[in-house]
């Protein structure tokens, strides 16, 4: 449902974000969101609403992670129109802890993105864990169907 | 972003799904999905694939509530091109416990659609709250910043 060039700049955009993420690199992170992005990330608030609010979120997320990262986009699917669109996909992301031992848990992801002056930028993100309906803890241990595709950009 | 037909038809769209939501009705609300739609539930599972499973979890998840639900949309915003659409809000969404009591919480949504003979059809939903990073546990008492806006339709 997304033409070529508009399936291949959108891929291209989110391997360059989450390798920023990926480098601990908050401006390249944020240089990518729309100046009136609205976040619904995975932890602390209900949403962030504005680049300099969210890139602020960014920053604090990655000074907690003091070791190396790891966000991985996989089964991106990717529908656009002119110059609006849509993509979901799950990401395996992780931090090593303390011990230096890599953890890490699927996560779903959901980006808007908008054409503004030729670039896509990201207008609105989800990210999150669904949670257990007893504990109402996030559940980190399951696992998708099938093999999930990895990202080529 | 959107024309007012486009953004009328999709409020319309979403406020028919909503109340078939607090009216337990399973048939009404998988008729607004797409064959294809992949789903990311706040609950239970990575990800819901195509309309048949997405609406058997509907009426597993309407089956345990026996008593009143709520599932007031707030705040949507809709970005459309095209026969392209995605949109994000927070929902209040709640239910009737054992004690007849109304328990309710924030949670976050987005909807991606895609127009199919002339009708708009959710191909992607992503519901979800935000965990807490100590305790891993799903925030229900966060509130919105400001007054949410309720769907008119």
């Amino acid at each position: 449902m997304s033409d070529k060039s508009t399936e291949s700049e959108i891929r291209s955009l989110l391997a360059g974000w989450a390798g920023a993420v990926e480098a601990k690199g908050p401006a390249r992170i944020a240089s990518v969101y729309a100046a009136d992005v609205v976040a619904f990330d995975a932890i602390l608030a209900l949403r962030f609403e504005g680049r300099e609010a969210y890139g602020a979120h960014w920053q604090a997320c990655l000074s907690h992670c003091p070791g190396e990262m790891a966000f991985k986009i996989h089964d991106l699917k990717i529908e656009a129109s002119g110059d609006i669109a849509f993509c979901h996909g799950l990401v395996r992301c992780g931090g090593a802890g303390p011990d230096g031992q890599m953890q890490s848990a699927w996560m779903r992801m959901t980006i808007g993105l908008r054409r503004e002056a030729g670039a896509w930028r990201i207008v609105h993100e989800h990210h999150s864990a669904p949670f257990d309906v007893e504990s109402f803890k996030a559940l980190f241990d399951l696992e998708p169907e099938g093999e999930p595709e990895a990202l080529v950009a």
